[in-house]
């Protein structure tokens, strides 16, 4: 591969993302930061050469196999095709799975902005197969953050060295939105482990044979605890126990009782689990056998952690399938000779490709305008993980905290649904072709229709933008974000022409935002501020990734050349197409509409 | 089954048709007039049960099967689950392929609005095994339309009694959108037959062996012919020839070349169609034997009078789709417990039915407005098709004409782009059940992901719609349009109370529609007004569901009970929640904005 990376790839695009790292981001600032201090553009470029380079040789080439053959379990065991295997393997090998994780643990102290980029690449390439390091990276970073040292040495390093693999139990058949229904319980043993009960569903990677092991990191209540998420504690339950001497041994009860059978993301298995059902008797005793991870009944709140950080990934995921579509339709666009323009038709006159159709550009653009700022946002959002960790001053970490933690159901939601939407997108433009299973379209919308709904659904990120939020700490989470945007808009008013003329579109859209909020808020009744929540969720998304358009307007500005062209003709599109879509949803939002609450279910 | 049908089915609703049909469009009027003399109330429901119970029993059981189980091909034949042939022959059985056609052809001259209501059971239980009749009835209309009586009698008589098949042979692989690029061509030979030669791309239930034959119909280019679409001719082209005493004899040289492979509507074979290609020399000579339908030259107008027909039937199996769909997610949300209401959230307290969530409430109206919305606007469409035929007066036969012709490119699209959106929310409302094949709904989603792309995308219909139909006849297509709409809003604001302020919010949107009509009109440059037809087609789709709401919510005008409660909910719905999305879009189209136009390809 050159280095800058292949201009020609259809899964993903080096060019946009050094744009939005280095004249954007500015992430070679990171370095001079002491965490970042071993690391320069040249490893950040190397780190992101080595991404596309698994991502297109180990990750891609079993997309379409990997969804034709999805796993199955005969009874006993779970059946994947090898390529899964073999490309978790080599990603393991490069070492990223510790890449944001401190040297002590052998990490590579990695800006997340740059992590982020580099496992973009592999989302995009085959977001099915990257379940399984993602999952293992999740894992141990909660482990690494509340998790004992002895903890760390039996579960974690194991992980970073590709050895074990990590899952996420939380949901049950009867509790997935409302965790605190979770009924999964955890028996102290006088030995101060734990006995676990119960079933977990949707457990992506619960099982399988990647590794020698899986780490279930589990919620279950302690008899006794208090009653809702109060009473949630956290427990690592390993698929075989672990031997002093790190080696693995005798199998713990957690038994495979199904695998879910899944619209898209067929190569990760989704499994409902047994907890302690009595098929093995660790220790000669009933029960799976459970760790406790920190203090009991902080179980929902170590989650939180990293929940945040999960639903991050989602929004990226959604992001990846989004901009791979994106460039697969374009490819197809410049290709795939169709039609006439319509003055001067004329039969005889040979088929033009089908991005000279204004329609078709419309369609390019959309999802242009959809997945580039998708991408921007995913971004922003790991500089402000950094910044939260490692900005110099505590006001500067504090503000990066407030913002990314009222941004965070954004990012997680916005993605969902708009580049899903840039996958439908993708699959018109292929027109009969894009609905067969010979191109990746259809099957990157299949994937990318689960992300509206795992770690939290669209209604629980809108639940959360205006319930909790934008009226974090009196009103601060709301400001925090009003203040960044208008900070934009400020440079971009003062720099004139055409970036004058969409901050004062997004000024007015921030301005009205923030009245609405203050309304919403003014009722006095939870009921009747949160029946459009969704609604707030999406007119802010919206307004949001205006902003990050502007922001991307400005960095271009100057700039010569078809990539500076494109990016000012993309926010020029979200300006006159997209963020007009606010008015309508605000004006309801500011109505105080009531449908949803007057309307009784026996009328549905 | 107990007369009126059934209360509890998820596949459809007896209840909302016995609304639109009689109470709303008054159907049983239609009566009164000679070609349905023969008909009553009566005919009509006992028509519906028998719809009702064949879908039930016959097409829905097979759903899930037919789509795990495709259709596969072994280099000789075709293989389809033996259910699908069951419920083909049951459904012929019941005569209602013949159920609009002339007593003459053995038919029941039923009105096409009612034989609409019947064919949406099929459609909602199982939308690919009706493809196989569905496609029989176009062919068997087209070919009745303009067929001679010797093709009617060796083709049509035996589709009408479910020995034969038919199908619609249009697109190449080259020429899908651009039909005036066909290269098949038909060489004359002496006895006034053809001989056919080339490829047919797209081509549904192009093989099978459901019954003894398959009827093509086939658009293909006589040499020496005009350029362009003035040089299209149709053929009939049997998979086996027919003998005079109407048996079945040779076979001729049709070959399947491959099935296509889909994201849904997988019941259905979809081919690639070689035509004498060599395999078979019927009567000795190469080439498949075809014969001309009509006269040389006209084969897209013929195929265009059934096109409106199909285009129409196209919106009626997404709304089918999407109303199932809304059933199905209805019944869940009553019945799954997630979750407590934001005020007052008490852990011990049980969880309570997801429909008691506001936001799973707005999910359930959008989907109503969606899917009734487009169930009106298929029966009305239906009404418009038997007013265009048997109207009383040459006037009202023209006006129905003229608005059909106006609505089609909306009654194609609207439920194609809505009901997959409905589609989309039943699939959030089931949450991680949703996303699984254990459920419905994702199947429903990804049928319903054809609707956009056949007979016409959804750019062909922009550009049908603000290209050619609103400027009919120097404008009298939107003339007849905003016409109809006004009557209504009269009516309306006559009523008072909500119905008027409805009426008010409807009217300016009309009136806005056609100010921005005539702007776009008068660029005087085709590339400029129709830069943004795709918008154009969404504004005026939603203005004319609004209208349609506003028809039902003056039906069930002064009517009690929850189902008229329900129809004022959606209608409300639609106006506070869906409606106010046409401003910004007739903002833009009034702008003339050029983003598209000026985007140069290289900077994408």
């Amino acid at each position: 591969m050159p280095p800058g990376g292949s201009a020609e790839s259809v899964i993903f695009s080096r060019r946009d993302l050094d744009f939005l790292l280095y004249e954007w981001l500015d992430v070679t600032a990171l370095t001079a930061r002491e965490r970042f201090a071993e690391h320069d553009r040249e490893t950040f470029d190397a780190l992101l050469d080595l991404a596309e380079q698994v991502a297109t040789e180990h990750f891609y080439p079993h997309l379409r196999r990997s969804d034709l053959n999805e796993p199955t379990f005969d009874g006993e065991r779970v059946h994947l095709i090898p390529e899964i295997g073999a490309a978790v393997d080599v990603f393991a090998k490069t070492g990223l799975i510790a890449a944001t994780m401190d040297a002590e643990v052998g990490g590579a102290q990695l800006p997340v902005v740059v992590a982020d980029a580099c496992f973009s690449w592999l989302m995009a390439a085959n977001v099915s197969t990257f379940s399984y390091p993602f999952l293992t990276i999740g894992n141990s970073n909660l482990l690494l953050a509340h998790g004992s040292p002895e903890q760390v040495d039996a579960y974690v390093r194991p992980q970073l060295d590709g050895r074990f693999h990590g899952t996420m139990c939380l949901s049950e058949p009867q509790a997935g939105s409302s965790l605190s229904d979770i009924i999964t319980r955890a028996e102290p043993r006088p030995d101060g482990s734990y006995r676990v009960f119960g079933n977990k569903m949707w457990i992506s990677a619960g099982e399988h044979e990647l590794g020698e092991n899986i780490v279930h990191l589990v919620l279950a209540k302690i008899p006794g605890g208090p009653a809702g998420v109060k009473g949630i504690s956290l427990f690592v339950v390993p698929k075989f126990l672990v031997n002093t001497d790190g080696s693995v041994g005798e199998r713990n009860d957690v038994v495979l009782a199904g695998l879910n059978h899944k619209m898209g993301y067929r190569g990760t298995t989704n499994t409902l689990l047994n907890f302690g059902e009595g098929k093995y008797t660790p220790g000669g005793e009933p029960g799976a056998i459970g760790y406790l991870v920190g203090q009991p009944h902080q179980g929902l709140s170590y989650m939180f952690t990293m929940m945040n950080e999960a639903r991050i990934k989602v929004g990226a995921g959604a992001m990846a399938l989004g901009y791979t579509g994106y460039l697969k339709s374009l490819k197809y666009a410049k290709e795939r000779p169709q039609g006439r323009p319509p003055a001067g038709k004329d039969a005889r006159a040979p088929q033009i490709p089908i991005i000279e159709h204004a329609d078709v550009r419309r369609m390019l653009l959309a999802q242009k305008s959809y997945v580039e700022g998708a991408l921007a946002l995913v971004l922003y959002a790991g500089k402000l993980l950094d910044d939260e960790r490692t900005a110099p001053t505590a006001e500067e970490r504090d503000r990066a905290h407030l913002l990314l933690d009222t941004l965070t159901p954004i990012v997680k939601s916005w993605p969902s649904q708009w580049c899903l939407e840039a996958n439908n997108l993708a699959i018109q433009i292929h027109g009969g072709y894009g609905y067969t299973r010979e191109y990746d379209v259809e099957l990157h919308f299949r994937d990318n229709r689960l992300n509206p709904i795992h770690e939290g659904t669209h209604g629980i990120q809108g639940l959360d933008l205006l319930g909790r939020k934008v009226a974090l700490r009196g009103g601060a989470g709301l400001a925090a974000l009003a203040e960044a945007v208008n900070a934009t808009v400020s440079t971009a008013t003062a720099a004139g022409g055409e970036l004058a003329e969409l901050a004062g579109q997004l000024g007015a859209t921030v301005e009205r935002i923030v009245e609405v909020t203050a309304k919403l808020w003014g009722t006095g009744d939870p009921d009747v501020t949160l029946a459009n929540a969704s609604v707030y969720l999406e007119a802010v998304g919206h307004t949001v990734i205006a902003w990050l358009w502007l922001e991307q307007a400005l960095a271009a500005a100057g700039r010569q050349g078809p990539f500076y062209d494109g990016k000012r003709a993309a926010a020029r599109f979200f300006y006159r197409y997209e963020l007009p879509r606010t008015a309508p949803q605000l004006d309801l939002l500011a109505s105080l509409d009531r449908t949803t609450l007057d309307t009784d279910p026996a009328w549905l």
